[in-house]
């Protein structure tokens, strides 16, 4: 057991889009990212996800609304609703989510990280 | 879907040791609760708990160590491992936990409340 400091694991990376993996528990895995840019549409059939935001803010996306969570709030999507990311400048969000989660969801693209493949911090 | 501010959820009550729900996903809890003087000894047989210090800082007591624990930073403690929190001045923390977890873990006492008992913010 320790304290694991999020600035401090934010500060080893700055590839956006690409979840690091900081923490696991009860079959969850705690995520740290750093958004910028558009990120593509998609939904997690089965899991619902939580986005905290660390530093900035971001547009969270949904067909029917936009959700802007800026530092110190949080966001949860429900399994199924289709979202997206948006971000004009970089934010860093820490998420919540089963470790199943493929990050892009129900959709297989460029931004794909299958759970395996999840780097751990 | 909405962005739920920590601060503005932390604003809304004074009651030490008596975690507040401030969300539910894929059947673990997000709770909030501020901290001051000694909780009891005590597990959780079969969750593991996350604490995340969002202001302040607090010592989490293990029986062989202690981790101090700084607002920005967190620490899991796995199932089955006793520990106690202990904050010398408030401290405020969100944990991340199954919606099981009685907060007193293995013992029953005068800080326990049970799963159901949780208020909602």
């Amino acid at each position: 057991m320790q304290a694991i400091n999020l600035a401090d694991k934010l500060s080893t990376f700055d590839e956006v889009y690409v979840p690091k993996v900081v923490a696991e528990l009860n079959g969850q895995l705690v995520k740290i990212a750093k958004f910028h840019g558009t990120f593509p549409w998609h939904s997690h059939a089965d899991e619902d996800e939580m986005f905290l935001v660390l530093e900035g803010r971001f547009d969270l996306e949904f067909r029917d609304r936009t959700v802007t969570v800026s530092k110190g709030e949080f966001c949860v999507v429900p399994r199924g609703v289709e979202h997206r990311p948006v971000a004009a400048e970089v934010a860093s969000v820490m998420l919540f989510e089963p470790a199943t989660v493929r990050n892009t969801g129900d959709v297989v693209n460029e931004r794909t990280i299958e759970a395996e493949g999840l780097e751990r911090l």
